[in-house]
C-alpha cells in the first residue's frame, strides 16, 4: 500500500451502516457475528446496532474486531415474522427495525439492514424514509448469479408490490440502471423486460406499452435496452437489469433459489454415495469448495429497496453471520458509491422531461 | 417372464403415437432417432411419422429397432419456428403437424408428439381436437423434478394462456390432479396454489377467489389442498401439484431450466479446472453420471396439453434424440392409462355439479 494511498484512507469518512439486530429468524448472535466478520475484513465501517442494550453489549464484547466501533441503540420491541405491516406501522415505534431506519432518516447513517420481516420494513421504510419525488413504486432489487464478468444481474421488483404498470415497470428500469452502476460498477447497464416467449400471444398488454416507454428513456438515460427477455435469460450474458413486477419476480427468485438447493442436496449426496466418491470428493476439495462458494445463495444476500430518501437492504430473513456479511457488504457498497443521492437525481432528471414528454416520447413507437 | 405375462403382453393392443417429424430445431434426423430410441427400448409402440416421405423413408431404412413399427403419412409443409400461430391456423392444412395432430382427431393414434412451434400446436390442437366440454382454457402441464419418490411434480399453466381467471385455476387443479393421478401414480395428490410471501399483500385478488374455489372442490374431487406455495416449493415434497396462470408458469419453468443449466455449467468447470479434480471425476464417475442424469433436463422433457379431446405432448424445440425419446416415453404412458378418457370424465363430473354450485360452495368461505 502506498503513502498516498494510506493518507486518503485515512482522509476517508468512516462509513456507518445501521443494523436491526433483532429481526431474523437466527437472532441478534448471528447478527453481531456477521458485522464481526464484516469489520475484521473491512476497516473503514462502523455500526449503529439496534435492539435490547443488555444482550447486544455482551454479544458485542465477546468480538474483538467491533471494539470501538458499534454504538448500540436500545429498543424494547421486535418485529416477528408473522407481525402484520400495518400493526408495526401503527404501533412499531419502540422495535428495533424503526429505530434503524430512523438513523438513516436521521443522516447518523447512510444505509440500513435487517433480516426482519419483509413486508413490515417495506412498509416502514416507506413511511419514515418517504419515496423520491416521482417515484410512484418502491422495488426490491437482487443480484442474481449470472454468467457476466462481474457474476451477478440485477432483476427488480422481487416483491415490494405484486402488481406494476407500464410506468411503474420505466422506473424499475431507471432505479434497476442507477443500481447495475454503483452496485455493478457498469458505465451503460443492458436493461431487459421479462416476457414469455408464447410468439403471437407474446405476453400481456401492459408488457407491450412498457416495452415501448423503456425502449424510448434508453438514450437519455444511458441505457441499452435488449427488449423483451425470458426466465431462462435472467443468468445470462446477454443482459445485465432485468426489470419485472413483484410477483413475477418474486416466484422467479424463489424458484431460482428452489433449484439451486435441490441441485446442491443432489450434488452433496452424489459425493457420499460410494466410498470411491468420497475420495474423490477429497481429491477435487479445492474446485468443489470454489463451486460450493459459487453456488452459496449466501453470497448474493440483499434485497435492496430502491425509490426511497435513504437506502435499505433486506437480508435473508434466515441469514447466517456469512449472509448478515454479505448483506453488510452490500451496504457499504453502496454507501461509498453515494448511491442514494444518485438515485435521487436520475429519478428527478427522468421526471424533469416530465409525463408529456415521456407520453410523446412512448407514441414514437419503433415497432 | 412369467407364461403368464407373455401371454398379457402379446394379447394387449399395440400403441400407436402420433409424432410430427419436422416441427424441431434439429430436424427429423433427431426426431426419427429419438423414436427408435423408445422402439428398441418398448415392444409394445408403434408410431405414425409425418412429414416429406422420401427423407423419413431413408432415415426409418437406417433404424432397425423402426422395422415394421412405423407407417409415414407424407406432408409437404413444415410449420417453422417463426409462423404465425393465426397463419397456420388458416394455411396449415399441408403441414406436418396438422397431420399429426389429425391422426389422433381420426382416432388412428392415441396421443400426437411435436417439438413444433408451441402456439401453433396449441392453436391447431385446440382447432382440431377441440375444448373438453366444459373447459375454458386448456394448459400445458410440465414434469418437474422434485424431492417426492416419484421423483417429479405437476406443474400447470406453463404457457398456454398469459391469463386465468379463478376458475380457470381451479379446471388446472382438476386436470393437474388427473394428469399426477396417471402420470405419476398417486392416489390423492397434493394441490399447491403458487403465489407470493409477502404477508399481508399477500397475491392478487383472484389468488384468494381461486384459493377458496379450489379448497371447496377438494373433497369432491379427492385431492387434499395444501393451500399457497411459494417458488421455492415447486420442486419440494409439499406438494404434487403446482397450479398457476401460464405466464408466471412459463417463467418460473424458464428460470429453473436456466438456473439449472448456469450450475451445471459450474459443475463442468469446477471438474476440469485441474488434473487432479479430473482424476477425481474419473473415480466419482458412476455418481456424476447419475448426477448428470438427475440433472439432465432432457429427461422431463414434454409439456402436456391437457383439457382437448386428445392429448398432445409438445417435446422441446431443441430435443435431440434423447429427449424426444422421453417426451414418447411419456406419450405412451399417458396413452396406457386411458389418460384422455379419465380426464374427460373427470371434467365432466365436476360440472355436473354446475357452475351455480361451484360459486355456492365457493361462498361458504372458509377463511
Amino acid at each position: 500500500m502506498t503513502e498516498e494511498h494510506l493518507q486518503e484512507l485515512r482522509a476517508a469518512p468512516r462509513t456507518v451502516i445501521s443494523v436491526d439486530a433483532m429481526g431474523g429468524d437466527r437472532g441478534p448472535a448471528a447478527v453481531v457475528a456477521g458485522i464481526a466478520l464484516s469489520a475484521a475484513k473491512n476497516p473503514d465501517i462502523r455500526f449503529i446496532l439496534h435492539g435490547q442494550r443488555d444482550e447486544l453489549e455482551k454479544l458485542v464484547a465477546r468480538r474483538k474486531p467491533l471494539r470501538g466501533r458499534v454504538e448500540i441503540r436500545h429498543a424494547d420491541g421486535v418485529v416477528t415474522m408473522d407481525a402484520k405491516p400495518s400493526h408495526v406501522m401503527r404501533h412499531g415505534q419502540d422495535t428495533s427495525m424503526w429505530s434503524a431506519i430512523d438513523s438513516v432518516r436521521h443522516g447518523e447513517a447512510t444505509v440500513a439492514v435487517s433480516c426482519g420481516n419483509t413486508g413490515a420494513l417495506m412498509l416502514l421504510s416507506i413511511m419514515r424514509l418517504r419515496k423520491l419525488p416521482g417515484v410512484n413504486r418502491p422495488a426490491i432489487a437482487c443480484l442474481w448469479p449470472s454468467r457476466n464478468p462481474g457474476g451477478f444481474n440485477v432483476m427488480l421488483d422481487v416483491g415490494a408490490d405484486v402488481r406494476a404498470d407500464e410506468r411503474d415497470l420505466l422506473q424499475y428500469a431507471l432505479m434497476g440502471t442507477s443500481y447495475a452502476r454503483n452496485g455493478l460498477g457498469l458505465d451503460r447497464p443492458r436493461v431487459g423486460l421479462l416476457n414469455v416467449g408464447t410468439e403471437e400471444n407474446k405476453g400481456r398488454a401492459e408488457l407491450k406499452a412498457a416495452h415501448d416507454l423503456i425502449e424510448a428513456a434508453a438514450e437519455e438515460a444511458n441505457y441499452s435496452f435488449v427488449g423483451f427477455v425470458e426466465g431462462g435469460d435472467i443468468p445470462s450474458s446477454k443482459v445485465d437489469v432485468i426489470v419485472t413486477d413483484g410477483f413475477t419476480g418474486n416466484v422467479a427468485l424463489k424458484t431460482g433459489e428452489g433449484t439451486a438447493k435441490l441441485l446442491g442436496d443432489f450434488m452433496r449426496e452424489a459425493f457420499t454415495a460410494t466410498p470411491l466418491s468420497k475420495v474423490a470428493a477429497l481429491l477435487a476439495y479445492t474446485s468443489l469448495r470454489r463451486l460450493k462458494k459459487r453456488m452459496d445463495p449466501r453470497r448474493a444476500n440483499g434485497g435492496v429497496f430502491l425509490g426511497l430518501n435513504g437506502t435499505v437492504v433486506k437480508s435473508h430473513g434466515s441469514s447466517d453471520a456469512t449472509g448478515v456479511s454479505a448483506a453488510v457488504k452490500l451496504a457499504f457498497e453502496l454507501a461509498q458509491s453515494g448511491f442514494t443521492e444518485r438515485l435521487a437525481a436520475r429519478v428527478a432528471a427522468s421526471n424533469a422531461t416530465g409525463p408529456e414528454a415521456l407520453r410523446e416520447l412512448a407514441g414514437g413507437r419503433k415497432g
